[in-house]
């Protein structure tokens, strides 16, 4: 494991202890001005960090307590500025709706380093659903991209 | 933009073209052996080219001729010989189900350069949808990651 390889582990690992922790300023120290964010929700991106922010409150407040987040099956292609990372979490806790399931999300994320500091620039987190049963968002005039 | 970008933006869309003209073969030779791939539908992954291929049939299929792709908002993070890529596609084309919408997916894609050849290492397509219509697919434990 390079130097890289493991750096961008321990430094997604503490990112998704903030998130454990529903620690919103320690969760958004790891994403760059100018992230690109991809949610399970709507809508289709938040860009900035002041959208993804109000999206992190908005997910933490789902949660009576911390949010239990197991991390499995991490590959990182380390690069010397930029980086990508995939991976698999369970997501549990005891949500304030009542719901029990734990659930299992898909985590794409991409890094930079600049000036010697790693920042994510982008993350993708999805939960795949049965085409039976699906049923699309399908975002307003207003919500569509350019 | 650098060489590496307009290399990996002109790959991307030449990948996106054999999707939209469903050649399979064609398709499957932008992808690398050991390709992670999380998608729409369960489930969580789909790992190697043979599970890619097979997937990709199933999607092709629900299509009576062509799948019009409109690609939007691209970002290309690119590195020496790996690098990533985000970016929106607009779907439509005639479903064999009947269903006419148009429908924006997100995607991240991840490559890397082997011998001069880039390849995709991952892609992760998702569709975000309403809380309030959720319907997640709950892995049964022989789907479960380890």
């Amino acid at each position: 494991m390079s130097t890289n390889e493991s750096d961008i582990r321990a430094f997604l690992e503490r990112r998704t202890d903030a998130h454990r922790s529903k620690d919103i300023d320690r969760a958004m120290s790891f994403y760059s001005p100018d992230i690109v964010y991809y949610d399970v929700v709507p809508p289709l991106r938040f860009t900035g960090t002041e959208e993804v922010r109000r999206n992190f409150e908005r997910w933490f407040d789902e949660y009576e307590g911390p949010i239990q987040l197991e991390t499995h099956d991490m590959t990182v292609v380390p690069g010397e500025d930029c980086a990508a990372a995939h991976m698999l979490h369970l997501d549990s806790g005891q949500r304030k709706s009542g719901l029990q399931a734990s659930i299992w999300v898909r985590e794409s994320v991409c890094l930079r380093r600049s000036s010697g500091i790693w920042s994510i620039t982008h993350e993708h987190i999805s939960i795949p659903f049965d085409p039976a049963n699906l049923q699309v968002w399908l975002p307003a005039d207003k919500d569509q991209p350019a």
